[in-house]
């Protein structure tokens, strides 16, 4: 820990980009657009003057490599990219915090491993629907048809789009070379969320990120005029899915999880109709898979008991699903040990949204550090987090990457 | 009641205007379209015969008149256009009944007073919105400026594509003329609902047509991430609007009214984001005023209750508003000793649908029939009646319409 790492650099940078890719609607760092060429430009810039290799690979991720004396490689990183009108720091904090990083170790000593700083290609998925992108190409796990068949509002297609940007999904395959040295993989982001900032910290370590289940439930009764239709004889599936939110709510808070109906349809849809049918979806998360799929459970059985009480069907329509992703024992203990160095405490939270360290963590020991958010707010330019606690964030990622560049080379990892 | 009213006349005119104005996907006797006037042609067609004038109002509604000793004039009707893919019955056994009326009382000596059929134009509004037009031409309930304002889906404007059919909106208060020697309104038509069919009856006398209040609720809370967000800390919006949801069709059922929540629509509407706010329409009925006044009371105390539960806020906006109709005591007794005359019973039911007794009732003393509703199915092509209980309806109504005749020749509605 001797290199001289400064997080007021980190900081420094962000601003530079919210100066050259912001603006008074929020960021504009959308994947596949000239805007986020100007983000990786100033990438480009900031690691100019050390000694690094920069490329980008099949996938479109951008690879800053600082050689070591052993290839086995640790990978840090995060996304420049965001969503439209999105925030100054989500992505691009672990982005700078990872230059520093290389900054850092390139002042000192050849570094006994390589590192590797990542800005993954397309995080946000904002554009055409495919979220982690850039790291699922990299562990294997996108479906190539399904992209073929992506395209944005405008109607423009995933495959053309990408290949004005040299990426190829005939030759998506061969960035999954980029994982052959790789030994962990480590992220500094913001929660995004309103817990450390409740509970009065700045930073804490994450434990994974929760696992999720999402589906479309359709509550079927019987479509009926609002007047002529008495109370007792209804078969309303408003009132059906009206009990299930209520219900599948009070799951998610027993469980400590969290489940979601963001969103209603009814048919015919009408103010004068009783809703004969009606769709909503539901989103549930876990860090742990016992409880998600407890979870699971009570849900379907809830769902049955709502549409039975109002003379209703229900079925369920799978949209999507990932196992929770815990993190590596050892580098969390690298983690919690740096947040203690840092701020004095243990925290440790699950991450409720996605990251690319989730894809990471399917193939190699991975860990992510967290700042806080204030008011919990993200993809919005009201997006922000105390100065300090940022700084606070990169301190406890680089003792984190620390510990684990000796971890690495001490052969604990393999 | 010495006239030959047949019953069995109405249903084979109901028979033959079905042949020509229906199908397989149901009826398609839209107001304001060539279909709408081929079933008119039948009206004229089925009346050609007697000693009547036939003629068409400001409104574009059609008056088919049999002149009786005095000018005091009973007026019956319904309506012969119908909502796209309709049913066979809905408005078409009023006015078929009402042409056996006059043939009936045509055959017999010159009646006591004037006896008028009305086929009121475009009482669905299912092309512009506004329903019960030509009732509400002629008793002076329509407004002019929001007609000018309406148009269709294909963006057609309601003024020109009446004008097509002879109708101005300048010269619309011309109608009114039509009101000024009615003495009474009586109208037969289908519940559209399942009670008479669930007490396993055939017809029964309408007490009135039920007050209405509809409105748009607006539940507003904060819009987050379905993962990072705990359920503690949510104001979830749509967690409201089912607590609301629930709540309101209690209100209904203990005032043995009717409540309904048709349509809900969250914003931002997403799989992955708590909703920030939630949108939810409200129609609430009752026949009697008191009573539905309590309703809204108690449902906007359980809105806010609902709506504090979750952390959020709700919002009220008008959207349509009718007092409770209650018909004509007199009337009621002519309807209710009919009915016991035709089915043995005294069975009498508030109407939940609107008619165009509705407007009439405002100004005159107005009655109805009901017959029962297979399934309690209208506005679709399933619609339908047991034949039987078609001929018993016309029964009742004719029966009504002779004992309304002798109120008025003795003056007692006066």
């Amino acid at each position: 820990m001797s290199h001289a790492y400064e997080p007021a650099r980190v900081v420094a940078l962000l601003r530079t980009l919210a100066e050259r890719t912001g603006g008074p609607e929020g960021s504009r760092r959308l994947a596949w657009t000239p805007e986020w060429l100007k983000a990786r430009a100033l990438l480009r810039e900031s690691v100019a003057g050390l000694p690094v290799t920069v490329s980008e690979d099949e996938a479109g991720n951008l690879w800053v490599v600082l050689a070591g004396d052993s290839p086995r490689t640790l990978v840090v990183g995060s996304h420049l990219d965001s969503v439209p009108k999105g925030g100054w720091l989500d992505g691009a904090l672990g982005v700078m915090a990872g230059v520093e990083l290389l900054r850092a170790y390139a002042q000192g000593p050849r570094p006994p491993i390589t590192l590797a700083l990542v800005d993954w290609a397309d995080e946000e998925g904002a554009r055409f629907g495919r979220s982690l992108f850039g790291s699922a190409a990299c562990v294997g796990t996108l479906d190539l048809d399904t992209l073929r068949g992506l395209a944005d509002k405008e109607g423009q297609k995933l495959p053309e789009v990408l290949k004005g940007y040299g990426v190829e999904l005939d030759r998506l395959e061969g960035a999954r070379a980029r994982m052959r040295d790789v030994a962990a993989y480590a992220e500094v982001h913001i929660e995004q969320g309103p817990v450390l900032e409740s509970m009065g910290k700045g930073i804490c370590t994450v434990t994974g990120t929760k696992g999720i289940e999402r589906e479309r439930l359709v509550f079927r009764g019987q479509a009926a005029h609002a007047g002529t239709m008495p109370m007792p004889m209804r078969r309303d599936s408003f009132r059906a899915a009206a009990r299930f939110a209520l219900e599948v709510a009070e799951i998610g808070a027993r469980h400590e999880g969290v489940t979601t109906v963001g969103h209603a349809q009814c048919w015919p849809g009408v103010v004068t109709a009783v809703a004969g049918e009606t769709r909503i979806t539901l989103d549930m998360r876990h860090i742990d898979a016992t409880h998600l799929a407890a979870m699971f459970a009570e849900a379907q059985d809830a769902a049955a008991r709502a549409a039975a009480a109002e003379g209703c069907t229900v079925t369920w329509e799978h949209i999507f699903r990932i196992p929770p992703m815990p993190f590596h024992p050892l580098l969390l203990d690298a983690a919690r040990q740096s947040v203690r160095e840092v701020e004095g405490h243990d925290v440790a939270l699950p991450s409720g949204a996605l990251h690319d360290a989730s894809e990471m963590a399917r193939q190699v020991p991975t860990v992510m550090i967290f700042s806080s958010s204030i008011g919990g707010l993200s993809h919005t330019r009201e997006e922000d987090t105390p100065e300090a606690h940022l700084c606070m964030a990169a301190d406890a990622f680089y003792r984190t990457c620390a510990r684990i560049v000796t971890l690495v080379a001490d052969g604990a990892l393999a």
